[in-house]
């Protein structure tokens, strides 16, 4: 496939631009690289290995010849573009929600489930950021020990709310520095010296946000783990760039923080930094601009005799999105 | 005890300047007031109802004649200084750790079992700020249904760590809003922009902080629930003031979110503010400056048939010090 030709849709984003990054720095074969976003970014470029590569509109009409597509767009266009992608012959990897609970469609961390990927029908969905990094760490444990539920509370950076919520932090910031007042216009309250216990929308019938939703509900069909029990709580942090999870897992048997600080040790994609007698547990600016999974802080669940607790740190910008949708394309 | 003379010791401080003025809020009668800070304070003064009093180094002999002594010192100087102002014929209400854990001296949050002021032996202690405003919030919620668990992740701000600390996030702010490098001195790690699952000290025994370890301790002892199992996740985060936490408790049977969301509406101390339908939650910065233990996102937990997850905030130098410590003087 070294000659095929590979679209992005939504290059000009965060994930966008990020994805553009992982595909060089990975020498992702490429023949020709079409980049395309909504109408407004027409007539700009971006810089791709040395060329100028125009942005186009994108229409259904997109995707003639392409062979690979990585959507990076919002869920509403992937629901209008994608199918016309597949009809026109590519594969497409989609970063959106739009296509991550039908049943015929592989949600997918390699790591995890990585063979699911073959079951493809044209569309292969990636999971949330703040789901893909728990997983990660969760894919490894489970095969040796079944996890029974988890109980977890995030710290998300604003980068996972798009490019748009990490310029409102630096304004926010600027302005309460230099003694005057934030404006608050794309997240739902002052994110500045301030946390949000609201990620995404909130749903009714439950109570919990669409976030939490997600991690519950995505972590299950990736780890085919249909009866694990879940429950989140989704929180907004002045961080740009890292979601840190403080996850607690409950096993229907004792397991041992060491078994589990054993297992994450010898895990792909894990980074185990958890020494605490040298101060050493991962934080969101270590994981910064990194492709792994940092977990640190493993210990015995002092509140259960079949329970470990742990820090799980990674950059939602790289393996919460683009690493993971292009690991998927590895695998094809 | 309308003339009754009143010392703070470590009036300089963080929890100290916030005591002063919740003392003058709540029109606390006080006789004569003394100021008492370490020996480098000496010749400041601070003015108090329209007085400079003069702030004096604390010493051994510092007690004379005083009735009521507020110790918002660290735990080492209350070591020293708590058992000589008892032997002065004073009682003090310390804000330290350092008397606790002594199976003789009670630890109070008045909502929760105010009596236990009544068995004082010259020293009342006040728990850490993170434990009073979770066990404001337990405490109505154990008395109708007995909690079995609790699981709690915590979103601290700095002023816990106190005023070098607040100092510290802003000079870090400043200098990263200003494209410098920020220096890091008082927090283990950069705060700014950046959180940090390391709050007091590493214990080395089980992996905990001190700071988890006291969120499971002091909360038994306060609320007389030895069989009560809690483990916690301690986490600094870039905020002044103001710590959040997320809470998932279990029952040994099932109670509703519906049931715990009434009985808090009607508690002591606590304010509910939970309409996801308009949004309404507590933030940091909303409950900055007030006394009360603020509590929103009270759900079911859809991990358990026996849970309930819920969202609470309070100002930890308000109702997690400075209050605490004036409603105990308030029960004497």
């Amino acid at each position: 496939m070294a000659g095929r030709t590979v679209a992005v849709v939504g290059a000009t984003g965060a994930v966008g631009q990020e994805l553009l990054s992982v595909l060089d720095q990975r020498e992702f074969s490429i023949g020709q690289l079409r980049l395309l976003a909504s109408s407004r970014k027409n007539g700009r470029t971006i810089n791709f290995r040395g060329k100028d590569i125009p942005v186009e509109a994108a229409t259904p009409e997109s995707f003639e010849g392409v062979d690979l597509v990585f959507s990076a767009a919002g869920g509403s266009v992937s629901k209008e573009l994608a199918p016309k992608a597949v009809e026109a012959g590519a594969v497409v990897i989609d970063k959106s929600s739009a296509w991550r609970y039908e049943d015929h469609i592989p949600l997918v961390v390699p790591e995890v489930k990585g063979d699911d990927v073959a079951s493809h029908q044209g569309i292969i969905a990636c999971p949330n950021c703040s789901t893909i990094q728990m997983v990660v760490a969760l894919g490894p444990i489970h095969r040796e020990h079944p996890i029974d539920r988890v109980v977890v509370s995030t710290y998300q950076s604003v980068s996972g709310a798009g490019a748009g919520a990490m310029l409102e932090l630096g304004a926010q910031s600027e302005a309460i520095v230099g003694g005057d007042d934030p404006e608050i216009d794309v997240l739902p309250r002052q994110i500045a010296f301030n946390v949000i216990p609201e990620v995404e929308t909130f749903r009714p019938e439950d109570g919990y946000t669409s976030e939490e939703w997600k991690m519950a509900n995505e972590t299950r069909k990736i780890m085919h783990a249909p009866d694990m029990r879940i429950s989140a709580t989704c929180v907004r942090v002045p961080v740009y760039r890292g979601h840190s999870e403080a996850v607690s897992v409950e096993f229907s048997e004792p397991v041992s923080a060491a078994e589990v600080r054993e297992i994450l040790s010898g895990a792909s994609g894990v980074k185990v930094v958890d020494d605490i007698s040298n101060g050493a547990y991962p934080t969101a600016l270590d994981a910064a601009g990194n492709d792994d999974v940092w977990v640190g802080r493993i210990r015995d669940d002092v509140s259960t005799d079949n329970g470990v607790v742990f820090w799980v740190v990674s950059d939602n910008l790289r393996k919460g999105a683009a690493t993971n949708a292009v690991q998927i394309a590895e695998l094809l």
